[in-house]
């Protein structure tokens, strides 16, 4: 298995790469700025990346080798390295240092659970006394905890979790059980080999009422010897699709007692005689968990894309797949890249903007279908990028598998991707309701009221480079279809269906408008947000076109929306496909700097084909050789193959 | 982590299940019959079936603990083991007993690209003395080849391929290079860790002309001990998405000497003074290539998609999930599952009849369009059948995402899928330069010079069940579409592109129209074969309602090349949706017997939600248990974790 060294055969930048980053229209460096949100943030977060990058502890090397176990063990030893060297540096909690620190590690560590749910939760719905108690343990990683809500039989909806927690005011405890198979805590992150303890969510019984669903902290494992607590089955649930270092886990509560103090009292509290306090109102937390969702969008859906972007465009750039292509480039796949770029552009903005927002009801309608639109657009992106690299971006090496892995997932949890869109939906026709009767709308439903266009007015296809022109057409479909759920909801109710047999006849049009309306809205966030921008003409240009690109890819991938009522007509949508090839050969000879923009270090993607010296074969080749199937040791050919081999020995 | 045991808890079939099963329209067994191709054929595949499962070697259990080196070594035993017991049981090597052994062990055995390309290779461009030395040899294992074709940078292209073969007429032998890195070959099957032998494809060069791409056969490593033979570096790729228990390989070669003999001359040979000879043609081999796409339809990709429609509708049928569905199931998931199972029949029958087609570049094109479009949508269903599970569909356990990351690299191998497409196109162009010029058509386009309607004449909603309306729409878009791709091209042609330019811009369009052709030709051919049927009423109801929802789903997805030339208009779309919705209500009463007549048994299954028995979260909790990750020692507690945990003690 030796061979010479590749790298001897290798150029140090491959010239094909070398020529596209030549040919740019722009600055990289100001693109990379106006992303990172000003040239200072910039440097720091650049600052912070070579303190990783130049830790052995937090080396990815061999990282696609390694058994779930052993990512498991690299994670929690990263974690811990992590809390220490931010002591060490002086680093503030909530400091960007810290942040972007999170940001660059993000799927190589674990506690993930413990950090972002366990601990705020406990701050938001405990009372001072009980932060006090156990904020400070679990942030030096004293307890590491997990946040058990989820049952084996019953994810999205919460009203019917089955796990119990009764008062007994002779012990002065709670009870807590698990009372069937379906009750069982399953998947909570952190819980399966880690967690000491868990918050979890219960259904209260005091005096023999249930008060509905109450949070309560539980310690699962000993401190001493980390062994399970008596009433206690807790365990890792297996293998998963991807996530492999983080120990989902189960946990089975039989009549495990816990102390009167371990019930979350900021909002409601049992008092010694069993009676049940209410004191003010817990809506808040219905914001906490809009911000979750938003959260994982910059945390864990748009990087996916992004890195899946530079890795495919590189790769692009470098590849001499086909004849036709030699020294031009893939032109179907840079339709897909840069389109997604676009995306990944769009919705950051976005992310700032709803920070804007103050109504929460519309909060959590536009947060529920965006979060469901980008999960699924985002992933969808991911596996384009993926296929886009043929057979190498099958190999884990490519780095695409693992990304897709993770970033599917994104369409679970957090609520349910078709239950977000149905969250959203409902909200739209509350709203319509409110147009018919003349109420005012929420800012982001008010075109709901306002006069659009019966056609489209494109007359050339330069027309479609105008953002007023495809913004209206979006507003016109989003508003037809929402009227038009609205006149197939009540036409159901007047033939006599009930209400949530109307409601699930109409869902899959409920939710499809539910996209078309999320789809209005980022294009015409995208569009404002450009008009406000003062950037260099070179930098803002690619953008524009960015912008176009997105809005148009929308249009010719649901034409059958636009075409339907004759708003656009069949030649209007001819001259669309033209604009929109006119746009991709621009964009083109871009693309490799708008993905460097994105500016991750080949630590950071960790991709054999994606590096940024385009030396995809020679790193590919590198790579394998270092993998543990190439161990000198084959049981297979010792026990099966080798006497059948000898066999031949004569014949041959 | 002890527990009593759940199954104590576990009813014998869930009665949610048993209640659906109970209301079924029609006899389970008779469409078994159907599906098999005759009772007889069930009997003798349920005969094999339990040969299989209840020999422990076969055993399925813990699979999804493996390591990837595991799964090797399993797949080396299993394969080993199945030759064995061919023999012993008497089976014959083309019998349908081992073709049923074969497709029931299927993703668990190793050698395939061994048993299904390099024996045949051998068999059809070797001469008769070749067959007979390396035949034999190749089926009793005592030698393992592999078929290298595939180079780093060149997958797709043939031509560009780089590997070289230089005859030298001094010691008559071939000299074999990979000259550059992106030569060495890489993907290869069973290469990685088993191979002693490979079939190389090579540009020969002899006289110092090169004569193009040819076939070798090239020892890799010793017979004795499995070292690499001098010049070969060999190894293993590393790690994959999914097929963890095949060994693709790399080969890199640097001036290996190989006997003259090895080159494989049935068609072609190089004299003793290095002259070329020319005998025959070997058009044949495409054929063969046809036939190894249409065979993964039926071996890799449908049953796959079978597979996940058990698992999802039967693990939906028990799911409570939300309260609006108690006792009514999830509808907007079967509306996915029922038309996947359309899907599969169909192309079961498809399969069959395209064995008549003898046209060579029709049966090509129709073969290249078909496996993009099955393989694209049976990978699309598949993933829509995984997320329809929610939480658990995203476990290894609930054997989803496997079927997933074989599935999708049906998109890629064989031929990637837009270059299929393309190919496709490039055939129905052809065909309407025919059509202008009034000569004959191949039987798959004779549509091309037949008159279709303008408009579709639906006036009722049940208009869309009869198939003749649903055909004829299908008839008129992949028309219409065929000719504005011919229109395109011409008008750029005729604008002073170059061939080459005009076909690279319209390649998107291409593309979609060859799905649109294809699409049409499914439909057609379900409506042919099922108007030939004679079945039971019951069955045969059954039958048709899928072959309609097939149908009109295909319609809703692709509205837009309905309406966007008026054929459909917006009124006529809602009609569809709504002859949809009706359907599925029909045929969702029937989702889990259609389901249970796929006949897996739950070993071949393999999936922790979707046993017979329906007791999914029974299986689950059970299942997890025992992953290696509840280990008792965890290193990363002992090392990270015990020295934090017990300085908590003090404190709580």
């Amino acid at each position: 298995m030796k061979s010479p060294p590749v790298s001897a055969l290798a150029p140090a930048v491959n010239p094909d790469i070398d020529s596209e980053r030549r040919a740019s229209s722009f600055d990289v460096e100001k693109l990379v700025n106006f992303w990172d949100g000003g040239a200072e943030r910039t440097r720091l977060r650049r600052a912070v990346e070579h303190v990783i990058n130049s830790d052995p502890v937090f080396s990815r090397e061999n990282q696609y080798f390694l058994t779930p176990t052993e990512s498991y063990e690299a994670a929690v030893k990263k974690s811990v390295h992590l809390c220490q060297k931010i002591k060490e540096l002086g680093w503030t909690d909530d400091g960007p240092e810290v942040q972007f620190a999170f940001r660059i590690l993000g799927s190589e560590l674990a506690f993930g659970v413990h950090n972002l749910v366990f601990i705020p939760t406990i701050m938001k719905l405990g009372t001072d006394a009980q932060i006090a108690k156990w904020v400070p343990l679990a942030k030096d990683y004293h307890i590491i905890g997990t946040y058990a809500q989820t049952e084996l039989g019953h994810g999205t909806n919460l009203r019917a979790l089955e796990t119990t927690a009764t008062f007994d005011a002779s012990s002065q405890d709670f009870v807590l059980n698990t009372p069937k198979v379906s009750s069982i805590k399953w998947w909570p992150g952190d819980l399966g080999r880690s967690a000491s303890h868990a918050v979890v969510l219960a259904q209260l019984y005091t005096q023999g009422v249930c008060h509905g669903m109450h949070a309560f902290i539980v310690q699962v494992r000993s401190l001493l010897d980390h062994s399970a607590l008596p009433g206690i089955s807790v365990g890792d649930i297996g293998p998963k699709l991807a996530f492999e270092q983080v120990d989902n886990g189960y946990l089975r509560m039989q009549n495990v007692h816990i102390p009167k103090d371990n019930m979350l009292s900021r909002y409601s509290r049992v008092a010694s005689d069993g009676s049940y306090i209410k004191q003010g109102s817990d809506r808040i937390n219905y914001i906490s968990m809009v911000f979750t969702r938003v959260g994982i969008l910059s945390r864990e859906i748009l990087p996916a894309l992004a890195k899946a972007c530079v890795i495919a465009v590189r790769y692009s750039a470098v590849r001499r797949q086909s004849e036709l292509s030699l020294g031009r480039q893939n032109f179907a796949f840079h339709l897909m890249g840069s389109s997604l770029e676009a995306f990944c552009k769009k919705v950051n903005l976005q992310i700032k903007t709803e920070r804007n927002i103050s109504s929460l009801p519309e909060l959590h309608a536009l947060s529920a279908g965006m979060k469901a639109l980008m999960s699924a657009t985002c992933t969808a992106g991911v596996e384009t990028c993926r296929r886009a690299c043929g057979g190498h971006g099958y190999s884990m090496l490519s780095g695409l598998p693992s990304l897709y892995g993770r970033v599917v997932a994104s369409c679970t949890y957090e609520g349910e991707n078709t239950v977000m869109l149905l969250q959203t939906a409902r909200f739209l026709m509350k709203c319509l309701a409110r147009v018919d009767s003349g109420q005012p709308l929420p800012q982001s439903v008010s075109y709901l009221s306002e006069p659009v266009s019966r056609y489209c007015s494109a007359k050339e296809k330069t027309d479609f480079f105008k953002p007023f022109l495809y913004t209206e057409a979006y507003k016109h479909r989003a508003q037809r279809l929402i009227k038009d759920s609205g006149d197939k909801l009540q036409s159901l109710l007047q033939s006599g269906f009930e209400q949530y047999v109307a409601w699930n006849v109409t869902s899959a049009q409920l939710a499809k408008t539910a996209i078309a309306h999320c789809q209005y809205i980022v294009v015409k966030n995208f569009v404002e947000i450009i008009e406000g921008l003062k950037l260099e003409a070179e930098v803002q240009q690619v953008i524009k076109r960015l912008c176009d690109l997105h809005a148009l890819t929308g249009i010719l991938s649901n034409a059958g929306d636009f075409l339907y009522d004759g708003y656009i007509t069949g030649k209007q949508l001819d001259l669309v496909t033209s604009s929109h090839l006119d746009l991709l050969a621009l964009i083109r000879t871009d693309a490799v700097s708008i993905v460097d923009a994105f500016d991750y270090s080949d630590q950071q993607l960790n991709s054999a084909i994606g590096s940024y010296d385009g030396n995809s074969y020679q790193h590919l080749f590198e790579w394998a050789q270092k993998s543990p199937s190439n161990a000198k040791v084959n049981l297979a050919y010792e026990k099966y193959l080798k006497p059948r081999f000898q066999a031949a020995l004569s014949k041959l």
